[in-house]
C-alpha cells in the first residue's frame, strides 16, 4: 500500500492514516507531497481525482481518499486488529465522535491551524474556537470516564487517530484544558507513531502561509 | 430504532439517514425538532450530547449522532441490505465520495443552502460554490461511468443519501449541471424515499433564518 500525505507540520488530515498505520504495524510506502507549491495540486491529482491527501493507494492499485474513508476500509481489511472497538454499541460511540471531528470544528481548524513547529500560547482563541475546544474536551472527558482509558475507548483506536491533529493544535495554542483532557493530550502526543510523527515534522524545512497566519494570529 | 430530525426543509443532514432508512424498509420512529426555535438546542441535547441533528437512538438505547456514523453502523447491524456496494474495491470508493461530502463542499453548503420549498434559479453561484458543484458533477459523472448506474454506484446506496442533499440544493438554485448529472439528479428525486421527503418538506408550514438567507442571496 502507498499513503500520499501532505507537509507532516501542515497537513492534519494525512495525520490521521499515517498515525493509524503506523500504530498498527501496517506495512505501507509514504509519499510526501509538499502543499502550496506549484506542482502540488498536479501530483496529487496523479494519485487522487479528489485532488487532496490523504490518499491510500491499495495493493489492487484503488485509490481511496479521505481520512475516514480510509480508516473504514483500513478496519475492514484487517480486522485482526481492534481499529475500532469490538464491541458493537462501544464502536457505534467511536463512529459518532469520529464523525463529528470529520465534519465539525470549522472554527478551530481555521484559527488553530495546524503547524507542529508553532508554539503559539493563547493564539487563535476566538469565542468559536474555544467553544469548539470546550466541546472537544467535554466530548473526551466523557468518552475516557465510560472506558477508564488510556485512549478515548480503552485502547488506541480510530477515534484516537482522528483527534491527533487536535492535539498538536492543543500543543502549539495551548488553550485551557480540564487535567483529564490535558493528561489525555500528553497520552497521544507520547504514543510511538504519533512521537515519530512530530518527530519528521521537526525536521521539515518547507515552510508554507500557515505559519505566517500564525504569526499574525490574536 | 428512534431518528431524531430537524425540519425536513432545511436539515440537509437528518435527510441522509432518514432517505437510507426509509428506502431500506427499515422500520423507525420518528422524532422531529424544529430547528432555530427557543427550545431546540435543549430538545436534540436530551437525545445528543452533540447538541446536533441527525441522532438515531437504537433499540439498547445507545445515541448515535452525525450522518455517516449512523449509516456506518446501519450498514454493519442490517447486512442483509446492500447499503454499501458488496464488492470492497466499489465499496472503498464509495466511502470515498461519501467522506468527501461529509467533510468538504463547503462554499456550496454556505451558498446554497437546502430549503427544499426555494426555487431560485441562479442565487448562490458564487466562484466557490460552483466550483463545488463542477467538483460534484465530475465524481457523479465518474461513477456512473464506472458503475453503469443508474446510481452512484448501481443500486442506491449510502453514497446516494449522503447526496441527496445536494440534489436538493441544485434542484433549487439549478445551476449549469452536465446532462448526465441532470440526469442522476432527477433519478435521485424519483426515488420514493427522496419524493416522501421532499413532499412532507412542501406540506410544513414553520420558516426559519435560511429562507430570508436565500431571499437575499445573489
Amino acid at each position: 500500500m502507498k499513503l500520499v500525505i501532505g507537509d507532516k507540520n501542515y497537513s492534519s488530515w494525512s495525520m490521521r492514516p499515517w498515525v493509524l498505520m503506523t500504530h498498527f504495524g501496517l506495512p505501507f510506502e509514504e509519499v510526501l507531497i509538499e502543499l502550496d507549491q506549484p506542482g502540488t495540486k498536479d501530483a496529487i491529482l496523479a494519485f487522487s481525482s479528489s485532488g487532496k491527501v490523504p490518499c491510500l493507494v491499495t495493493d489492487e492499485a484503488v485509490a481511496v481518499w479521505d481520512s475516514l474513508a480510509i480508516a473504514e476500509t483500513l478496519a475492514e481489511r484487517f480486522p485482526q486488529h481492534a481499529m475500532w472497538p469490538r464491541d458493537a454499541n462501544v464502536r457505534a460511540q467511536a463512529r459518532s465522535v469520529s464523525a463529528e471531528m470529520h465534519s465539525g470544528f470549522g472554527e478551530l481548524r481555521t484559527h488553530m491551524p495546524m503547524a507542529i513547529r508553532t508554539i503559539k500560547p493563547g493564539a487563535g482563541a476566538t469565542p468559536g474556537a474555544l467553544a469548539d475546544v470546550a466541546r472537544i474536551d467535554a466530548l473526551w472527558c466523557a468518552c475516557l470516564d465510560a472506558s477508564g482509558g488510556p485512549f478515548l475507548f480503552g485502547e488506541f483506536s480510530i477515534a484516537d487517530a482522528m483527534f491527533a491533529p487536535v492535539v498538536m493544535r492543543f500543543n502549539s495554542y495551548q488553550p485551557p484544558l480540564s487535567a483529564q483532557a490535558a493528561a489525555y493530550a500528553q497520552r497521544v502526543t507520547a504514543l510511538p507513531a504519533v512521537a515519530a510523527w512530530i518527530d519528521a515534522a521537526r525536521r521539515e524545512t518547507h515552510r508554507i502561509g500557515h505559519d505566517e497566519l500564525d504569526d499574525s494570529a490574536a
